[in-house]
């Protein structure tokens, strides 16, 4: 491709030199995002959060499809109300950011800034759940979250970030379960669909589990660096939450009785998994579903009679059907756009010159794998219209996942001890471990001394590497996804 | 119509009897919010969640098309930041709220939760622009922003509320002002078209400016009990920010500049005045634009053969013209589902039973003028279908905006003195005044001080009452209007 007059690609840093400057150049150099002077809080720019407006349209239309509804909860939590549920303030209270002035004036009670709201929901279930007729709730909000993490980095961690969370209450365990389940399932078909990224679902371990949390499903996906990066999670309370809340509900028996609860949230981390899946030395690679221009339009020699009309006609039929379709007539150089384009990961570039349409052609080039074809213009251009359609549709979207899958699988080693894991790690560099375990912790943390790396899930897939723990050799429980994370 | 059975309407405080717990009361019946513990912060129930997102929607495309693009800052500003505009800071250090501490730890420098976000648009210009070539910025942002409040009120005054607030950037004053000028009139065309709300445009007097402001423009509404409620404001700021924040580029001629700038915002407030100029005593009449159901269709003797049939026909008919329709098939009895999607402000009720299909009819009932009529069921549903989407898109629209406008027509009075203005507020009650003003801030007070009624703005559409000043009584400069506000 052509790379003249190409300072954007240029200042990128390569992804096989440093990955982390490969990430952080992506991030400022395709605008997603922008430093500002609170350590750890950013600013999403237009481009970036275009994605994440995307992102949420798919998300928030798959939810509503199953009944949810959205709401908004308060920003703060009281201190004592955060105290509620003993293990939940545990693992969030060491990392909330306190209010405690109001104007000038000092809080009888401080508040926290919320770092996920299942204390609010609970008050607030306790004030309108009184009888089966009031359940299920299924409910979903989009809001902004804190957490004051030490180091912080764009999209994957940062002390707020943008998120949904959904809560849902039911009156009995095995509707809650079934709810954990579904959203869980939910997320993947997201992330492989919309975002072209397979992910490995699975349940967390005791030890990584939510705080406050029976069980956490989470989903897994691997990054081109071999790391793992929890793209999703969906947490089954049973009614330890309602107990701590005094949530209670009258039956249809006329008993009184606790509910059961799930919370599930995914993040604007997905921006930063998708820039790891998919991005290259050029730059963003983008799913067509979440890109917001979907397809360029680039003119060549625009100065010449009948290119920008042509160029116009492309945009207009493309428009008409739904398609995020850009035409760049601006004076830069054809060269200097492709790199532009390719730098911010639009999926289709349509390069149309004077050649071209004496020819009855155009160029099409899919960014993903730099592939270009001549497409025809007759037909009254139904028939780049399709073609667009059936690359935006299909064709990329089965491509890009394809890669991400054949590097997942390039890069999962199965173990049978722990040596065999360090041997794979240092000869095939990071990736994912699949290997058994007997269910104790000791050995879970004796892993991750040992090879650096940590239980991600139990894959709800289960495979049979062996039949002995990878660690301590007794009788193994179940295969374990091992490996370093984001 | 049918009262029977009707728990909830009984329920509410009628609005002649006690004005502020009527409007409570909706608040609350319709299930709009509930409170929590912190005083000041409301959860948003779904019901209210879904009538924001239908005025988002709407909004956010109508800045779409005008070429802005979103964007999200972070919610907490450093306090030196906060301080870098002298006039801004004065206006909203006293009602911000302050984070201390992260975790365990205290900040080197206190960070206060936004309560409007001029000072990071602001740091984030500073960063991005260099040159008139990125020139315009027209950014907004859906967030959330908190000011203590001593007194509050779900929707019209809360501690935390959520809205949307405008950031732009201009190479040039003339620009800037056109900018603010714009998006005053598409908040008015909002108010207008969406909301069925007439509204007042004018600029607010100096004392009444946004802190920082070079000039504030509002746009004042009337609300059924006489009051007046600012709906939406837009700010022009010249280039006192840029001078403060050290924005400048270099213009076509390769000068330094300091660009100009714009705000501008809406807020969840907009639902307390939905309610406050609509609402009657049966409870709340949502304008069909941003009514998250549009339709409802009641069911009589539902078990009787064929009733549910036809009614699932009507749902579907009306579903496939993108209505937000409902079909309420549950065990409680026809009086009361009358009565509670009364009370939640449904603009349209149709009722079907079996003497209405024997007939090949139905009756279709509108919320905001109680009124009935029967529309054929023939024709395959067209004619019911036609019937209902004039009355969704046109006739109860243009109802709604005539109700309103009527009753602020017969509530504001033309006032020469400040006697006339003391005389008509306790013979007709609260209302809008018109009267003219020297322009001296001391008459502005004084007029406050002698009636109750502060200077809401001074309209753009000026008629003369007279040519002279209603306090001080000498020369006139412009007709301002008054009025008691929320």
């Amino acid at each position: 491709m052509a790379k003249n007059n190409d300072k954007k690609v240029e200042a990128i840093t390569s992804m096989d030199e440093d990955f982390a400057k490969w990430y952080t150049d992506i991030c400022k150099k395709a605008e997603l995002v922008e430093y500002t002077s609170v350590k750890g809080c950013m600013v999403i720019r237009p481009y970036g959060y275009a994605i994440w407006e995307n992102i949420q349209k798919i998300l928030d239309s798959e939810f509503k499809a199953l009944g949810h509804e959205n709401v908004c909860m308060p920003m703060f939590i009281p201190e004592s109300l955060l105290n509620k549920e003993k293990d939940h303030v545990e693992g969030f209270a060491p990392e909330v950011a306190w209010v405690t002035h109001g104007g000038s004036e000092k809080l009888e009670e401080r508040l926290c800034v919320r770092p996920t709201s299942e204390t609010l929901f609970c008050e607030h279930y306790a004030n309108i759940v009184h009888s089966y007729r009031d359940l299920p709730k299924l409910y979903n909000q989009w809001v902004s979250v804190v957490r004051w993490e030490k180091t912080t980095r764009p999209f994957l961690r940062s002390r707020e970030f943008l998120w949904q969370e959904g809560h849902t209450i039911h009156a009995t365990a095995q509707e809650a379960a079934e709810e954990t389940e579904r959203m869980l399932n939910c997320y993947a078909d997201f992330c492989e669909k919309s975002l072209c990224m397979p992910v490995v679902r699975g349940q967390k371990t005791e030890s990584d589990k939510f705080a406050g949390a029976v069980s956490t499903y989470a989903i897994e996906a691997m990054m081109h660096d071999g790391k793992a990066l929890q793209a999703g999670t969906s947490h089954y309370f049973g009614d330890g939450f309602a107990k701590a809340f005094g949530i209670q509900f009258t039956s249809k028996d006329n008993k009184l009785e606790y509910p059961h609860q799930t919370s599930w949230g995914m993040t604007t981390r997905l921006i930063g998994a998708i820039i790891m899946t998919h991005g290259d030395n050029n730059g963003l690679v983008l799913p067509p579903a979440v890109a917001p221009v979907q397809v360029v339009i680039v003119p060549i020699a625009q100065f010449k009679e009948g290119v920008l009309e042509k160029a116009g006609e492309i945009l207009e039929k493309l428009k008409a059907l739904g398609i995020r379709v850009k035409l760049d007539d601006s004076d830069n150089s054809p060269g200097w756009k492709f790199a532009e384009y390719e730098m911010r990961g639009v999926p289709v570039r349509i390069e149309i010159g004077p050649k071209d349409i004496e020819n009855g052609q155009c160029v099409v080039a899919t960014r993903y794998n730099s592939q270009k074809q001549t497409v025809s213009l007759e037909n009254m251009l139904e028939t780049l219209a399709a073609k667009v359609t059936d690359l935006l549709e299909n064709e990329i979207p089965q491509g890009m996942f394809n890669n991400a899958l054949e590097n997942r699988k390039n890069r999962t080693y199965q173990c049978t001890t722990v040596d065999e894991i360090n041997k794979a790690l240092e000869e095939k560099g990071d990736g994912f471990i699949e290997a058994m375990w007997c269910g104790d912790e000791a050995c879970e943390d004796k892993v991750k001394e040992l090879s650096g790396v940590g239980s991600r899930c139990i894959p709800f897939e289960q495979h049979q590497i062996s039949d002995k723990c990878v660690c301590c050799g007794k009788p193994a429980k179940s295969m374990v996804l091992w490996g370093k994370a984001y």
